[in-house]
Parts: structure tokens; sequence; C-alpha cells
């Protein structure tokens, strides 16, 4: 197959975007389409602080790079989270967003988990109820308060992140499967700013995830491969295959579900009642500051971070 | 496995419901949870007069048989679609839903679609673009015309269908992919009358299809096994397929995807605005009146149903 747009052989072929492109003109189209969608959503402009999320993986070191060409002021933060299962994980992505930073001259902010807080991921994941079996739930709990902390503690006007449009239609579709109101007001490419917590833009949510892995190919990066081994079996996965399974029956399919939710809310689906208002957690609830890290927690109180820290450090 | 109720073996295990019931205790079962939803949901008295659509299938007859036995004035409707494709459908689903009839001294209005309108299904199906491929499209409209016109002219308060919980979950999959507002505003257990529309209630939306299967097994209720031949290969058998492997992987999960949508619509989550009103069309068009038959149409002029009729008369 040639390239839509000169004779070379495509890298790519799009089916829902009837587009074939190859290994120059590929990348240029995920950077222009990037700002395209940086703009149509108005998630940040070229004077703003932006700060990146970085795993290590496809999805937030090609987002970084494609903000680094298009001149944003963009710093990475990369979480440790002491994640090793005698896969070295967490070294490993530390050590390729470490290159990455180093190749491009950009400035990588880096928390060290268990350095600041005494524990690993793991560690803490064993003495929580909420890590029971699995440390995934501490490990968001963590990223999002470190995430926020740093982003607001040091002045970004935006936190963005690497989900793609597979990360974005699972949690959408898990959300839609049992109309979880409050998560259904929320998600989409921009969460404005409120009650101490950073604003955030996802600017990949609508490539597809084979997308982004062909951009991180053609542009060279080195990323780490491997899921994290504590996902394998998550919900999302599961749900991440029904949408493969469903994209592969009908091309474009997940692209359809995700733009056509975005359209219905803004022609005025949804409604924030009090049952449902954004500015209540998940559940309706109104939000309190935690005292200790002056981020919203859904109960008076320290939030359930701080509670966590708190443990470790009484230990 | 024992039946809850007594000590016999149980027929049927409900792990959604966590409920073993025998072949006494589960038709029983079945009756009080729909003269509930009947209740729940405000569908229709034991003064008003009731029209059940029959097809001659076993969620058709077996919802007959459940309103016979509530002691509800329901009559049925057996439209004969003139479907053969060598296997003689709708003369053996007509055949069966008048022994049906006979056997409890019950009502069965009959309209033949060829008698009164000049041509079978399959036939209609031919001369429009609607049909082209497959006569669903002909076949769903010429239904909700006849059904709509008997309920109206012969005074029926309230029309009953005999959709299931796998039925209802589908076409919620369905307009939830692609976030079709109109149907995701209109759909639910009562339909309200609406500009010349008969009302509608499903009685049997919150049961799943196998346990109206065991119901009229159960019950010795004769019914025509076979689908359609041309639902083959349909986007409701599509998504219902999808639906029954999410629930082996979480027994529920259907009855909650489509409660979850019942009870965050009665919260308050969707809004009916100029755009989705629930006074227009799925589209959110206005609706307006067939100058031949009465009946709502989204085009100003004959509705499609009346043209489709005409062209059969004019040839």
């Amino acid at each position: 197959m040639k390239c839509r747009k000169c004779e070379q052989t495509a890298v790519i072929n799009m089916r829902q975007h009837k587009l074939a492109l190859c290994k120059e003109h590929y990348p240029a189209w995920i950077v222009e389409q990037t700002q395209r969608f940086i703009e149509k959503y108005r998630m940040f402009t070229q004077d703003q602080r932006v700060l990146v999320a970085v795993s290590g993986g496809k999805d937030s070191l090609s987002l970084w790079d494609i903000l680094w060409q298009l001149g944003y002021q963009a710093d990475g933060l990369y979480i440790g989270l002491g994640i090793d299962e005698g896969l070295g994980y967490s070294d490993e992505s530390h050590r390729l967003a470490e290159q990455f930073a180093a190749q491009r001259g950009l400035h990588l902010r880096v928390v060290d988990v268990a350095e600041t807080y005494g524990e690993t991921i793991p560690q803490m994941a064993e003495r929580t109820t909420r890590g029971k079996g699995r440390p995934c739930a501490v490990c968001g709990l963590t990223k999002r308060h470190v995430m926020n902390r740093i982003a607001r503690d040091e002045g970004y006007d935006v936190l963005v992140t690497g989900h793609n449009l597979d990360d974005e239609a699972a949690v959408l579709f898990a959300n839609t499967l049992n109309w979880a109101t409050g998560y259904l007001l929320r998600q989409g490419p921009v969460l404005e700013a409120r009650q101490g917590m950073a604003r955030k833009a996802k600017p990949l949510c609508r490539f597809y995830e084979r997308e982004m892995t062909a951009y991180a190919l053609v542009r060279g990066i080195e990323y780490i491969y491997d899921e994290c081994p504590h996902a394998v079996g998550s919900k999302t996965i599961y749900y991440k295959e029904m949408l493969n399974k469903l994209e592969v029956d009908r091309p474009g399919a997940k692209l359809s579900f995700y733009l056509s939710f975005l359209q219905a809310r803004e022609n005025g689906l949804f409604v924030a009642s009090s049952e449902n208002d954004s500015q209540t957690g998940a559940s309706g609830e109104a939000l309190h500051t935690c005292p200790s890290c002056g981020q919203p927690t859904t109960a008076p109180g320290e939030c359930a971070f701080c509670r966590m820290v708190l443990q470790v450090r009484e230990n």
C-alpha cells in the first residue's frame, strides 16, 4: 500500500480514516492532529507550563515527543513506584524516561515513592485493604496524589497524560455498563481544575493504541514494552479486548463510541443535578479538603492517601 | 440443586438472584415478579384493556399466559407477515398462537398483511430500498403500524410486547455504542402515548431470555423455536452474543446494565433538551401526523408505511 501523500510505502493504514501514510508523513500527521485536538478542546497554549506524566511507556513518551516538536513548554514527571517483580519494571521505565529526556535536553522531574513516603507501592499495598491481592488501587491513588501535588506546587498550568483512545473507550465502556453517573459527567479530553485539583488534559485521546505504537516505532522512541505485571487480568484489559473484537467487526467502532459520547454530552444529553454534580465526588457527595495535603477528598478529615502514608510512618 | 422454597429438585438456578426454584415454584415466581413489575412501572391495571402483540414465540405467548393467570383483560394480536422461506414460518407461528388462545378461551385478533395491504413482508421488501437484502426494516415498520392501529382503533389502553431483558439490553447496548440520544431518552419499561401513538409496556423487561425459555417449557407452552430466518446475522443478535459473553464472566451484568441505566435516568442523568426532546423523533426533529393513517411521522406528508402501501397498490 502506498502513502496517500507521496509514493513511498505506507507504514500504517487507518481504516477508520481511510488513510495510509509512510514513515515520514505518518509521524507528521500525528503531530498535526495532536495540535488540532489541543486547540479544539482548548487544552493549553504555547505560553502555559505543561507537566507530562511520563511512565516510560509508548504513549507518555510519544506525547512528550509530540509536545516537544510542537514547541510547548513541557516538562516530564516520572514517579518511581518501586515495582520490580523480578523484572526490574520500575528501574527500566525510569532509565528509558531519563534517556528520552537527555536525548532531547528536556527536564524530567522525578518523585520516588519509597524515598518520599517510606515504602514502595507493592509494600504499601500489603498493609491496606485497598491493595488486597493487587496494588493497582494503591498505585492509582498515589499517582493521582503525586501528579496533582507537583503540578500545583510547582506552578504548572496543566497536567497532561498519555491516555489513548483505547484507554478512554475502555473506561467509558466500564462506566457505561453500570451507568456511573459521576464518572460519565467528568470523562473527556479536559478536566477543569477544581478545589485544589490541577487542570488535566489528554491530547492523545483520539488516537488508537496501535497508532501510538506505530508512532513510537517510526520515531525510534525506546519505551518499555511490557504492561505493568500487576495489570494482567485487570478489568480495563478485559474491556479493551471486548472493544477490540467489536472494532474488528466494525472498523471505527471505538472512535465512534467515544466521539458520539462527547457529542451527546455537548448537545446537552446529560444534566449535572444535585445527585450527579460535577463539583462532587463520582458518587455524588460534596468534596472536602484534606487538612494534611490540601487535596480534595470525599469525606471530612485526612484523604485516603494521607491516611495510608500515616500508617506507613507509624509502623 | 434443591428448590429454595421446598424439597423438590430445582429446574432453574438464577445466579444473579442466588435463587433456585422447582417446576411449581418457578412459574409462580415469574408470575408474581411480573405483577410486581407491572405495578412498579405503573404499566396498567385490572380495569384496563390490554393488547398483547403475539408472535408465536416463547416470550409473547408466556407473557399472555402470565397476564391471563393474573386476571388481566388481555387480548392477543397476531400479525401474519407471510414469511415462509420453505419453513412455513408464519403459518406455524399463526397455528401456535391460535392453539394457545383456544386452549385458554382467549380472544386472538389476526391481521394478515398480504390480505390487508396486498403483499407479504418479503414481497414488499423487494420493492423498497428499506428492504434491500433483508426485510427486517420493512417488517418492523409494518408491525409498529399495525400494532398501533389496532390498539388505537379498537380502544385498548395499552399495547404490551414480550421483550425480555436480553432484547432490552441489546438495544440499549446498540444505542449506547453510538450514543443515540433520542432512543436513550425513550427506552424503558413504559413508553407513554404521544401524538396518535398507543401507550406501550414491556412487562418481561427484567427477565433473562433463558428464564423465559424455562417458563415456557415448565408451563408446557408450545411455541415456535426457530428465530425468524431473516434475523440471522442481525446486529441485535451480534450484541446479544457480546452481552452473553460478558454475562458468563460477570453474572448479573446484563441486568445491572439495564437497571443502572433506568436508575441513572430516574436520578436525572439525562435531560430532554430541544435537541433531544421526547416529543420528537429519535433524531430530534418535531413529529407530524400522517394525513392517511393519522399516525406520527418525522416528515410532513404520508408516513413511510403509507407510502410503501401506496407503491404496492399502484403496481
